[in-house]
């Protein structure tokens, strides 16, 4: 068995219009490289975070740190780890940065140990580690970082992880304001009470997600992409939101919405080409202010972590 | 073209636990029977309601005659007909009695005059109908009885609904004690106003459901047949609820809920050796009380209204 491990953390989209707090996916092409090494000092290093220098190094802090710890304790192990990161998502994206982190750090330590636990079992950890970065646990981001595809979250006591194999044509196209929303402050402009018809409206759209997914039907998706809960809330926080989100439905999007809490927006589109369009879309809209940002064009990603040979 | 035609209209079951407002299925062996002829009155006669005598038979008045008359004026047609109706579905049952009867109405009327409406439209003309009954345009029970399985209503405007199969054993039990609930009274007895994690709970289990359901997941149909918004308030309604379910998901029911708005209460079993068994113990409780009951046992219907030949 190696003593050292390479492995890509995938970024995600969580929430995903109408399924706020129970869905997400992850995405190709953007995520974490960690490295991972056995040491022999019964500890966990978190040796170079690469190009965010203000996250903390102290692995009772980390979100890699923190979730790799859980699993060493349900393990009863004290051996040590050199963590190091390459971190391509921006905190406080919405892209799920510290989600990939968590997940990736966990996938590298159990196949150092030997593979003890299962993906599944593993996005338990991996959630551990989100406590450090959003205040609570929550898996929306994590288990698609782990498993990929979609993943329903459909409930936490105990959790329970449902995996949907995207359409074979469903790309994401995701826009990414260089300025930073903490997941912590985006949650506390969220009501504690609800109107029961627009709940209804979103577990019908929500509902209508899932057929579309699992038939295939693009159009079913696009019209279940609503979100008359949360978004409206949410999005006083993203600069140009109502402007992107015109703009790539008449670029041919299926739907848009917010990624996570923000300030990343996604937008899903049936195949490449439509992708692209709604891609450059987005860069019109953002190319008039004076904020820097991403764009990233991908399908659904199939898979969640991977060993880098 | 033949002027008389005979239809079977089955029984649904909807809310469906977690689904409320959005999610019904059709019950076999139970439904309205009903015989309808062209008359040359140019005008609707509702002649016999067997069995349940206090049913308005003023057209203006009663679900199929309305039903009927909505399909007609879309049509532009002064064609009369006589309806007989044969009520098997007691109203006020929560077994969608009345959507029965405005479903096989407008099929009957549809054939008689050369089928010019798609089963998918004639939902929007049935629910016309519903409004008699519970003052609330409504598709959770209309559309399953017409296109038979299980349906989502994923909104209403426009009018969005999907049909999906059910696992091939997915088995019903229905106990409809024989008093009456009336679905605006039940309705009056909902908060406007609910906490928004116990929404996110509901659109979780929506989503369990529905992928349950497309995958025959027959464990993960039971787990997502969770209701935290509405069994709790109207269930007070229904004596022996808590009673009935308990017993039931001791006898291997893969969930129970309320069906409709009640009294009826329904459970999903996988297999006919199970449904007996939850049978056997809904009779066991309801026994005991002076209460007259009726006890279906059935598959999850595939086909809404039939013709008869």
């Amino acid at each position: 068995m190696s003593d050292i491990i390479k492995v890509f953390a995938p970024g995600s989209v969580s929430n995903v219009g109408c399924g706020f707090d129970i869905l997400g996916f992850a995405i190709d092409g953007v995520g974490d490289e960690m490295i991972v090494k056995k040491n022999d000092q019964q500890r966990i290093i978190i040796e170079s975070i690469k190009a965010y220098k203000d996250l903390p190094t102290d692995p009772k802090k980390n979100v890699a740190g923190v979730a790799i710890q859980t699993l060493l304790d349900d393990l009863g192990t004290t051996q040590g780890f050199d963590v190091k990161i390459e971190k391509n998502i921006k905190p406080g994206s919405g892209i799920g940065s510290s989600a990939a982190s968590a997940a990736g750090a966990v996938v590298a330590v159990n196949e150092l140990m030997g593979k003890p636990y299962s993906r599944l079992k593993l996005v338990g950890f991996a959630m551990k580690g989100e406590v450090v970065a959003s205040g609570d646990e929550h898996a929306d981001n994590v288990a698609p970082a782990m498993l990929g595809g979609f993943c329903l979250i459909r409930g936490y006591k105990p959790l329970d992880v449902i995996s949907i194999k995207a359409p074979d044509d469903l790309w994401c196209v995701v826009i990414h304001p260089q300025i930073e929303i903490k997941t912590k402050e985006s949650r506390a402009l969220l009501a504690k009470e609800i109107p029961l018809k627009k709940a209804i409206r979103q577990w019908g759209n929500v509902a209508g997600l899932m057929s579309g997914l699992y038939t295939s039907d693009y159009a079913l998706i696009g019209r279940s992409l609503e979100d008359h809960i949360v978004e409206a809330q949410r999005k006083i926080l993203i600069p140009e939101f109502d402007e992107v989100k015109l703009s790539v439905m008449e670029a041919g999007a299926l739907g848009c919405s917010i990624s996570g809490s923000g300030p990343s927006i996604f937008a899903l589109a049936n195949g490449r080409d439509t992708a692209k369009v709604v891609a450059a879309a987005m860069d019109t809209v953002y190319r008039r202010t004076h904020i820097e940002y991403k764009i990233y064009v991908s399908k659904v990603s199939e898979s969640g972590v991977r060993i880098c040979k």
